[in-house]
């Protein structure tokens, strides 16, 4: 069993009133460092079988089509929930 | 400048019933493979100086207290955005 992870965000000259908002509750959180926020999406998708190729294609279709709206989001990353971790792992050790 | 990637997703015990509808849609469309979905969020936190480990502190502060609802989200990682693109481009190049 595999899983796959689709990040979408806005796209960087479309306006994110969600971002803002959050950005501004910072400030008055005393976290006003962080000068601005996005919010985007975040799926995990889980297949029965492992995670190949043709899964990922099959996930990026996905994307594309039905996880982001191309007018006003990009799709970040269709990555194998694997490769994240094991890539982390290895960082984490450094 | 950097920015500080922050992932929340729903607790695994918790009905999701936004992924829910996507699962639906994706098998309507024909990709009834992803026999589960789950949506979270994804934020980019954008702060003037470098990522060091205190605004890493500050945005997991960020996170529990005001980026997920700890009742029902968990939040996955905080991560610095130099350290995951570092990390793809060398998964990439295997």
């Amino acid at each position: 069993m595999g899983t796959v992870i689709v990040d979408v965000m806005p796209k960087q000259e479309i306006l994110d009133p969600q971002g803002q908002a959050v950005a501004g509750a910072l400030a008055r959180l005393g976290l006003g460092r962080f000068t601005d926020v996005r919010q985007g999406k975040r799926f995990t998708l889980t297949v029965e079988e492992e995670v190949t190729e043709e899964v990922l294609a099959a996930a990026r279709e996905a994307a594309e089509t039905l996880l982001s709206n191309p007018v006003i989001e990009d799709v970040v990353s269709v990555r194998a929930q694997q490769d994240v971790d094991s890539v982390r792992a290895a960082e984490d050790a450094r």
